[in-house]
């Protein structure tokens, strides 16, 4: 049985995070249904992605192109950079579109518990972007948690002395919670009234 | 941005059932990075599968194999016959393993408001398997709902005096449910307490 096509499509389809065994199953048969309806364009897609799509050389976005398009878009102020934790809150905040800056991506919080340490994010490409010179203000946009605000805290630290402006996300964040699941206008009345850190 | 490989791909993955639009965003994200774990994998699942599986010929069972796998076991009981609404229905009561016999797939329900008539069914397919000789007894595995037991009797009808012996589930299957949501225990209850239609 582990080698039929049917039952190894739902043991990778179950692997999807967000899909069950059970919602495997019902998205398998409806796809079998007419393969060329789903099947057939999303294993394009999956692997056109798969082959196209690497982290940003220079801020962490993913994209199928390096620098991404947030990097390469000369509309954008060079001088403002936003520090997150994840590729999902970048998502997140361009959804908002309240933000017009560029980003970089920490890849993580520091959690010394979870055994993460400065050397585990991209804390020296963000002082080297920094140094490099152009940026003008920092916004660390890291989740409300204990991690965010203790990795907040040590990048204010990091930062201080170098000549930018350091700030972060204004009060309006609920505490404990992560920003890519926060409705837009509250993540833009956050970004609004950010304030130093 | 139709064109962006992770749009494609978020817009491919949300139409997955069971999946939406935020959940096909974080499922993008936790398989882009590291496409060689799921990613691959599920595009060439996804195509081999598409490939391979087909409707049975004999009895509707969608498998890599025609005559699919269950209807070419020359172990299980070819004398019992059991007619289910759609592949999911057979793959509930292949996981329950209460049953050994064939079975047959409607296709659907009788549904006079959605116009579904017996010739949208695989009704004439089984009224040429009995007829076929070998089979001694029709378990009709019908939802219990209006149109499944409007079903049931329209298949009584159509097999009285066909020779074979025309049985339904027990009562003991929830009014109104879905057969292939029940757990595997009711299901094997209700087929064992089957009796004449």
């Amino acid at each position: 049985m582990a080698e039929d096509p049917v039952e190894h499509l739902i043991a990778l389809l179950a692997r999807i995070p967000g899909l069950g065994r059970r919602s495997a199953r019902r998205a398998a048969l409806r796809m079998l249904a007419d393969p060329s309806r789903l099947m057939l364009p999303l294993a394009a897609a999956l692997e056109a992605a798969a082959a196209a799509v690497r982290p940003c050389s220079v801020c962490g976005n993913l994209d199928a192109a390096d620098p991404c398009r947030i990097c390469a878009d000369t509309r954008r102020e060079r001088g403002l950079l936003c520090v997150v934790e994840g590729v999902a809150d970048l998502w997140a905040l361009e959804r908002g579109g309240a933000y017009r800056g560029l980003y970089h991506v920490l890849g993580g919080v520091l959690s010394p518990l979870g055994g993460v340490g400065p050397e585990q994010l991209a804390v020296e490409g963000l002082l080297a972007r920094v140094a490099a010179g152009g940026v003008e203000e920092v916004i660390l946009a890291l989740p409300a948690t204990v991690e965010g605000a203790t990795t907040a805290h040590y990048l204010s630290d990091r930062l201080a002395g170098s000549g930018v402006n350091v700030t972060r996300l204004a009060q309006g964040v609920p505490i404990g919670g992560a920003l890519d699941v926060l409705d837009d206008g509250t993540l833009a009345a956050a970004l609004r009234a950010r304030r130093p850190a």
